[in-house]
């Protein structure tokens, strides 16, 4: 937690991990953020992985440090409570993120009515409207037919991480700052549109991958665990622990050959082919079915205790491979010394290790993440300050059952 | 590409995919983007994949729409030139983005001898310094072992997509712009780290993943291509088409289950375990190996056509598997209209779909898309607008080999 968005409020209607996590990166960055659900919660309140006792880590983990007020959106009043939060004054508010559709009353047209200077962030499935979420989108632009093993043919393998929908949420953490930049020197708001289907095509394009199969007519295909285009592997050692292995530059090739002493043999296969192998990481992948063979002998030869040492101090890329238990128990990046995590207690009454911002800043105090509340934990604080409500409205809203506060524990 | 960022000068030194993309954001938004290179090229320069011709698509998707300068970065005098052109000076200037080394001639420290206030986003691969990939953060994080068929027993499926290097130069986009706002309201400036490492950890916080496996001591289990938590996964059509199906709220499993007229045996199985399937999405996900048979017989007796007409104007989210080729072919989001992508020649002499902005503001023409002007494009003009030097000085940095202008075509 770092404290460069002081100043700004944002205020976020929405759910699951694109939009959530755009304005958590904000909220632990120094911003101010609201979020508003449906009284009971909403179709993110259960989703897994959950607590033994019930809660949702993945509620608590995408709204950490967020103010909480629950609101019946099924009402009109609930409705028209939640845009009046959305739309409250201030230089640095007005800054709404949401998957809520294009039309409705969370439409842009019908919140800048009641701030004209408005920034809508809208994370949406695909950009015409229709509904799509992580999965669907990986599936309709190709990756789980490059995806594992060649032995699966035709068989589509999907990943399990979410990608489409992390990379939304920070690039729209990345477009709400700077259509805020844009509003300070215009005074002009702004909708700001993120399909989780163009964030994913546009990335596609950036990484030549369009422009490769536009152009050679012929889709790439799945090549297991190596690497396109560079030198790159899963490889074993002889303790049956695995390593993964890269030679994208011409040091990470040069000093992997030398620490496992295949100079020779590598030589050997450079005049036989007539190629310069440590010139062109291309080259390391056209000949990857020579190469990796000698880099299993090697690899099978040594613990990894032995590669470890052989790797120390020079500019071999390489990694183990763990499990997310191993990779927990085995300290940083996950260590809870505050660099990056802390242990901290979340509404589910469990204490975990949890992480902060992503970027460090050295010349600043790293403060510990702040855990959510809770649903609806700032349901009347939201009203008073944010709405300028009193205490007797604030107590009708209740009353009537257009707000509710924290949702009793365990629930 | 639009003007949110104008007045922005942001320079990179930088390659591969994480910084080179957090500036490509940038750029696309409006902020002048100046990157400077290695005479003859950096690291990236050949990565794959390549034109039939020898240009690497991944350089060229990667710089579009930026300046660039070719220094020779081995001599001192190239050197002290890049730091000027990262530290010159303007009130929009002054913001560097790199994956250069923590010490050295690029260090924070350095450049803020020459512009006290620059900002600098520095990305790392883990946050003590060490090297880093995409792949080999992957594989020590723990998702290799969740990703692909369970028949795969304890071998690792790497995925082929760069997700961290993707989140990471967005996040870094965003850690940029929450810098420059910061430095504008208190004059600092800042040196912001962002790993790949501490994103990929961090990120895994969010999702909940880092308390489940703390709070229950036990990974997530490899469950091929299922959904953790709720229902989906992939099905194949009478001929022979695949879909991912995913069921994630209320609405999505029963205007599925309307959809493919299984009413009858859900309430039967809902009868015999007790359960209500509708208000709970992990049930779903607890008793997948009974739904999934009657979805996959359901499935297999419909043609792909006929699972449109069936799902049309429901809340069913679904979503045909193409391969990037078929993706491309069908249009959207690929179509190159100027919605999102279009038609561009590049510095390989090619011309194919070329994206823009990921994000869409309705109230704003859209730009094409600029293409990357090669390799030393806008050397001299950098050196004569950015640090205002003579022709003839310019000159003389070319004679003696300290700068170069752009590359013969086709190099």
């Amino acid at each position: 937690m770092y404290k460069l968005l002081s100043g700004l409020r944002i205020v976020e209607g929405a759910a699951f991990v694109a939009a959530p996590s755009c304005a958590l990166h904000c909220a632990q960055m120094g911003a101010e953020v609201i979020r508003f659900d449906m009284i009971g919660g909403g179709p993110d309140y259960h989703r897994w992985p959950r607590s033994p006792n019930g809660p949702s880590f993945y509620w608590e983990g995408l709204n950490k440090g967020k103010k909480s007020i629950a609101i019946d959106l099924s009402r009109s009043e609930g409705r028209e409570l939640a845009v009046s939060i959305a739309t409250a004054p201030g230089e640095g508010a007005g800054l709404f993120v949401t998957n809520y559709p294009v039309s409705g009353f969370l439409s842009h047209e019908n919140l800048a009515k009641h701030r004209s200077d408005i920034i809508t962030v809208r994370i949406m499935g695909w950009a015409d409207g229709s509904s799509a979420v992580d999965y669907t989108v990986n599936s309709a632009i190709g990756i789980p037919s490059m995806t594992g093993p060649e032995s699966m043919g035709d068989v589509p393998v999907n990943h399990v991480l979410p990608a489409w929908d992390l990379a939304t949420g920070t690039y729209a953490a990345f477009a709400l700052l700077a259509a805020e930049r844009n509003r300070r020197m215009t005074g002009k708001g702004e909708e700001v549109r993120v399909p989780l289907g163009d964030v994913a095509a546009t990335s596609l394009g950036h990484l030549g991958q369009v422009a490769e199969v536009f152009v050679s007519g012929e889709d790439r295909p799945r090549m297991g665990n190596d690497l396109f285009g560079a030198l790159g592997r899963d490889f074993r050692t002889r303790d049956n622990r695995r390593v993964m292995i890269v030679a994208l530059t011409k040091r990470h090739w040069s000093d992997l050959v030398k620490a496992l002493g295949l100079r020779e043999e590598i030589t050997a296969i450079e005049a036989e082919l007539g190629v310069d192998l440590a010139s062109d990481e291309g080259l390391r992948f056209e000949h990857r079915d020579r190469l990796n063979p000698l880099l299993i002998a090697a690899i099978e030869a040594r613990t990894l205790a032995e590669l470890e040492r052989a790797f120390e101090g020079t500019g071999v890329c390489w990694g183990p491979y763990n499990t997310l238990k191993e990779a927990i128990a085995a300290g940083e990046p996950f260590g809870t010394d505050g660099r990056l995590f802390d242990m901290v207690e979340h509404p589910s009454r469990n204490r975990y290790p949890t992480p902060g911002a992503a970027a460090t800043l050295p010349s600043q105090t790293r403060l510990p993440p702040v855990p959510s509340g809770g649903l609806g934990a700032n349901t009347d604080e939201v009203l008073a300050v944010v709405l300028g409500l009193s205490a007797a409205e604030i107590g009708k809203l209740h009353d009537a059952g257009i707000v509710a506060g924290p949702a009793p524990a365990g629930a």
